[in-house]
């Protein structure tokens, strides 16, 4: 089967989860400018989520590219991704809204390592689909960015226990890691 | 008429449908890890639709592989069938809300019946449509496991008055059989 | 410049429009399958502004079917339909609350008439693009149907003042007359 | 890469904040058709955040239809300028609660300040791509209206701390300036 429908899907989903926050964010209470301060907890927290499920989106959309069909697995394995993506506002929620504790910090992990491990499963649904010699194989390689940013959340759920700063400050690192678009897929696109 | 736009405005409506329950789910009121458990009730209401409306997509996505044309009572089938899904929310809530009860088993036992009988409705109205040679009818065949799905639901109905949690376990029942994608569809798929 | 997209970006919020209300539908506050019916109003207005804005996404995909070109003025004016069509929600959600009285019954038929007129002027709009001799211009004729919901509407406007319950009336009646797709468009379709 | 899938995903994200307003349309508390005039705020609210979405999703779709291919920078433009379209609908909510005061002048004022560089950052990184002979660069030319439009929302910032009415004023200008669709890219256009 072709990719077509499984991408249309994919970004509705996605279009849906990236800006249901907004419906969060309150006017301030005052009319001052200033006032806005006393949102930054929700604004800074939507931003976050913004930005992290924007990046898995380039990285759909980079992966897809490359991508010449798939097959009832690969559909149920982007579900599960969907899924795991969809529980990041509920988590930023509770980070944004408790400030960084012990509790939400290792929340956002878990579901950091749920959608990580998402991911890997539909690349590896993908991979199994294709041949050895295909695109696909040429541009993910061995997938060393991936695995890093597993064990750095599996590290951040970990350290989330004694000092959740260090777990915030891990998920910028990974988001930084994941916001340059995979330059193993743009250059195999570059020499078509 | 081709089924482009038909599919294209299912996607949207179902990708709007899979999400919406996103918006129920709250962050736990304290800041402990084991907090999330308070909320785990909705969790696992969320799940269900989740999963719930993942099947339907995936077998309307499988069902649309081999549809080549689509008329007005096919739209009009497809909108009752969006309508019934778009039900399935607030009844899984009710579920969730108030546990396994009487009530709220027989009502989402209804929703189930009607989602049921409308998709069995769209296939009947894509059947018409194409000849007896097609490759559509020789995929869905006599379509054993919608008939399956509906009796089964007909009968969790009637028990959710003596047992929910029976109805229940039919409820997960019917959704593993469906979770597997339509075979007959894949199997005509592949020798393509 | 092609329609394509004008047709996306109208899928996609005619798809959000139809699924909104399903946020307002709250499961019953009892365990008693029999407290459905304390919701009645409220599933009763969902069912009436899901069809409604159905049939409007069913008439504008019958129309777009014949439709080669669109330019900057057909732009706006489907997205004056996908405003007008954004109020019928809220109307509906009034009708819904206090039973029908004549605030809101005249406050939807002004919907109603903004959305008939609306449809009017992007069909006008159309019309304006295609040679006389085109597919469009056989398919819409002296566009009767239109016209007449139009006075419908009006009529239903002036008589929520007197007697509510004839306009609810004439609202089911213009529903009915428009559930049926375009014949004239379809009839073009088919001899093709 | 092409441009198709950052359309679509445009699409799903504009069609969503474009209507994520009516939820918080209330019918009224009356059942009195004048009663809607305690609700005329939020509806002129909701009126302006539609137009000015509307705004850039037509000037969005003018864009593209020259833009033959895009980049990863290309692609993290317009999730920035997504993100700033994201934040309309709750300063707009601000100024339609609060009525015309400084704090949600300025606030809005900046959000479109935001936009407005975002949309400039977007259509650069397409410039890049393009050759100087390409249909984008004759139709963008000096792009004189975008930083006119750019130095008015300096100017409605700046006067938002004096009298905010002159701010609400320039939005209202500005709006009416874009409004008219890109005549260098119709004119352009026409031509082929």
């Amino acid at each position: 089967m072709r990719p077509d429908r499984l991408i249309a899907f994919t970004d509705g989903v996605i279009a849906i989860l990236i800006t249901i926050l907004v419906l969060e964010l309150r006017p301030p209470a005052g009319e001052h400018f200033g006032d806005i301060l006393d949102e930054k907890g929700r604004l800074l927290a939507y931003l976050l989520t913004f930005v992290f499920v924007a990046i898995y989106w380039v990285n759909h959309h980079h992966l897809l590219q490359v991508v010449s069909r798939i097959d009832g697995r690969a559909l149920w394995a982007n579900i599960g991704l969907l899924f795991c993506l969809s529980l990041t506002p509920v988590a930023t929620d509770w980070l944004g809204e408790t400030g960084v504790k012990n509790g939400p910090a290792a929340a956002y992990a878990l579901v950091l390592i749920g959608c990580a491990v998402a991911y890997t499963l539909f690349t590896l649904s993908l991979l199994a689909l294709h041949e050895s010699e295909s695109q696909l194989h040429r541009a993910i390689g061995d997938d060393r960015k991936g695995r890093l940013s597993l064990a750095l959340y599996v590290v951040a759920f970990i350290l989330a226990w004694l000092e959740p700063w260090v777990s915030v400050g891990i998920f910028v690192t990974v988001a930084l890691i994941w916001i340059i678009p995979d330059r193993r897929i743009t250059r195999t696109l570059d020499t078509l």
